[in-house]
Parts: structure tokens; sequence; C-alpha cells
């Protein structure tokens, strides 16, 4: 029952690599997402050993992107280089958003794509694609100019498919009206798919308003049926940015996730 | 120069009826939005009487919608009789988000469209237009089913134009990538156009976090001007929801009002 289920490591942020290796283990979790920053923390070298040492898959490296700053190419190239490191063919990015004092949306976005073509053949040389995540609109200016599954999905069909995908997150796009038209037509583009609810009131910034499966307003199993629906078989990665689950034991946390999973994801 | 500019009596919740009447008088601005709340508070009758006297255009009412409630039929058709008897023929429908505990957000959607064609009529009768808008996404489950502009057209588009048309509100629609074509598709259905402008971090809760024209991201004039270029010659509606703002003295925001509203939409 949890043979797809993947953990990302955001949501447990209160464990080191080695706990949220050992973690995934004990919780009988066979797949892991990974951030570049606890990775780097721990060594990715060391990481990629540890995680192999311990049977599981790593399903996705978060994350390139972020193209508004200066030096976005050479650390993308770097991030590229780790997921190949770590053993996972996938490279989320997270665009970035509007640069300091701009507001020149499409302009950003154009920087997006161009950025991603001088970066694709990169990672494909490396074995990596590159899954573009739309982030939820409230994100637009400061994190995420890509900000709907069709829009991100424009972008990537400008790049041969094992280059360039993208990354379905339920907390991102379950608004959109388009959601299911947009699912199907992404197809074998998706390259990861991750879960979580929606729940308010959001928190100052945010970011760690993110909620357990079950807890809010998102029909998680009907998302989980249109992705599969479009032949994807791949890992379902919970992810989950919330300060009072990171306060949480970690084990407490793994429980729930496994549980919430099974209950309102299959 | 501000021949155009309708302050929104949300923008200055520190001022009363009489107060905001006569800051607008005052400051030269010739339009109002009113909320019902506080034309209740002060009186409906006693509310025109006072706008009339004044000079003042009424430009909208807000706010209609809220189907999700069980009585929301009845208050719709209170809300439609208060603007015509504060001789307004526009009233904004927030559509409300999803009903307690509920996921279904497709039936939510559908029970808006239903209840707009029950209360499309009795509106008609009244001169008043109900005006359909679209709240960020980050509003849908708690607030507003209706996220994008298209959808929001797609919604009045079932019904006669003179019935049926939408609010463009800057603040709601600026990062979404179909926002031209859909400010040129809704046409002659735009009813108001609203303008704020969108700032970070957001606080607690989301409500509050709009900013003054020129403090954030939006491309305002830009806007601005695809409205006008569909035809649209009616009023520029200021609302800002911002604790800050309404902390300070009304007239200092209303002066501020009409500087950014010049330098930065017009």
């Amino acid at each position: 029952m949890t043979a797809r289920l993947s953990l990302n490591q955001a949501t447990t942020t209160q464990w080191t690599v080695p706990e949220v290796v050992s973690g995934c283990v004990q919780a009988g979790i066979s797949g892991i997402g990974l951030w570049r920053d606890p990775v780097a923390a721990h060594g990715v070298e060391e990481t990629a050993k540890l995680v192999r040492d311990a049977g599981l898959t790593v399903t996705s490296l978060c994350r390139g992107g972020f193209f508004q700053s200066p030096n976005a190419i050479e650390d993308n190239r770097r991030a590229i280089e780790e997921a190949a490191a770590l053993g996972t063919g996938i490279l989320i990015l997270v665009s970035g958003g509007l640069a300091e004092g701009s507001r020149d949306v499409d302009g950003a976005r154009q920087n997006v794509i161009d950025s991603i073509a001088e970066l694709a053949p990169y990672a494909a040389d490396h074995g990596v694609q590159l899954s573009i995540e739309p982030l939820h609109p409230m994100f637009c200016s400061d994190r995420c100019v890509v900000s709907t599954l069709d829009q991100a999905l424009d972008m990537a069909l400008q790049f041969p498919a094992e280059q360039v995908g993208v990354c379905v997150d339920t907390y991102h796009i379950w608004w959109d009206p388009n959601v299911y038209k947009a699912i199907e037509r992404a197809g074998d583009r998706i390259s990861i798919f991750q879960v979580c609810d929606w729940i308010t009131p959001l928190p100052e910034g945010v970011l760690l308003g993110r909620g357990m499966m079950g807890d809010g307003s998102i029909e998680l199993r009907r998302l989980r049926e249109a992705v599969d629906a479009t032949g994807y078989t791949g890992p379902i990665e919970v992810e989950i940015f919330n300060q009072q689950i990171w306060d949480q034991p970690g084990t407490d946390v793994v429980n729930r996730v496994v549980e919430t999973y099974q209950t309102h994801v299959l």
C-alpha cells in the first residue's frame, strides 16, 4: 500500500539526512525526495551512499530555478550535477519571481524559458530531466512566475521530453478550473507527483501553510486518479511545509504521512 | 485627471459613511464604491440621500454572493434592492468558497451559476447588473471559488449582458498568464475596474495584504490600458484592504490615493 509513497525531506526538517533515511526505512517508505541544503550539510557523496545503502530511491531533488538571480545558470549546473550524483533523474525547478524592484512578469517568464534552454542539454547529458513546477499564484511575485500547470506545460513542450517535464503538486494547482484538462494534457510530461492539503487560515508569509493530507480542501484522490489516468506510475511524494508539523517528533509525522496517504490519496 | 477615479469605501474603513462622502468631495473624487455593512449602519436611504446631495456617483455596491450560505438567495435579493436604492447599477458578487467541510469545488462552482440564474432576472428588474468578481486563487477555499477572469467570464456569458458582467480587479488577476487575452475577451462584459497593488510578505489570513498603487509588483498602467482598449470608459475604483492604511488618518490615505492613481494608473 505504500509502494509509490515517497517522503519529501521538506516534510521533516526536524530530521538530519541520516535521521530521515532511517525514518523512511523504519516506516517502510522506499522513496525519498531530497533538498540541496540539507544534502550539502551532510555531503552529497555521503548522502548518495547513505541512501543507496539503505535501499531508498531518490525520487527527486529540490530544487533548481530562481532564474532571476545573477548566478542562476552556474548554480543550476551545480544542482544538475548533484542530482546525478544522488542518483535521481529529476531536478525540480522553482522558477523564481520578479527581480528586485521589477514589475516585468512577462520578462521574468521569458527569462525562465531562456534559462531552461541553456540548461536542458547539460541536464540531459547528466541523465537528469528538469521538472518545471508551477507554484500557487500567491507566490508569483517572490518565488515563482510559473503559476499554472498549463503554463509550465507550454514551457516544457518547447523542449524534448527527456530534457524537460512538469511537476504536479496538488497544493499549487487544485484551485485551477482547468486543472483536470491540464493534467490530461501533461500526459507523459509529468515527471513527479507531489501531494499535501490546502488549509486556512494561511500563516504570515504563506510559505509554511501546507496541510497534512485529509486536513484540508483538496480532492487528493481525484487528482491522483487523474494523474494516474495519464499513464503515470511513478512516485507520489508527500511534501508539507508546516511549522507545526516540523515541531512534532519526526516519527509521529512519518506515521501520520503513511496513514493519511493510504486514507486520502490511494 | 481624476474624472474616472472612485474611492471604494473598503480603502478607508476608519471613516463612517458621512466622513467618506465628505472626504471624497474634499479630494475632488466624484465616484464612490459602497459596502453593505457600513451602509446599513448609516441607513440605506440616508446614505443614498447623502451621496446624491454631495453629487457623488455610486460606482458599485459590494457585495452579494457567498452562495454557499443557506440563506444566500434571500440575502442577495436584499443586496440587489440596496444597490437599486443607492442608485448604482452594479452589484459585485464574491461567490463564496466551499461549504463547511466540503471539498466539492466543482459543485460549489455549479452552485454559483445556479444561484446567479435565480437572481439575474430579479437584478435586471431593479436595473442592477450582477458583476462576478474572480478572487485570487489563495481565496478559493474560503471566499471565492471563482479564481480567474476567464472562469468568471465563462459564467457571465451564460446570461444576457445587461444581467451579468465581470469585475476586473488588478490584485486578483495580475499573475494570470492569460490575463491580457482574458481582458480582451471580457470586452463589454466589464462592469467595473478596480485597482490596488500586490505586496509581500502577505499577512496572516492574507485578506489585509493589499498595497497602495506603486508599492508593489503589478503593471497597473498596462492593465488599465488593456481594460480601456476593450472600450471600457467607466470608473476606476481604488479598493485596498490593509490594516496599516486603515490605521492612518483618512485624509492622508485619500490624498495618497489621488496621487498614486495619477502616477501609476493613468
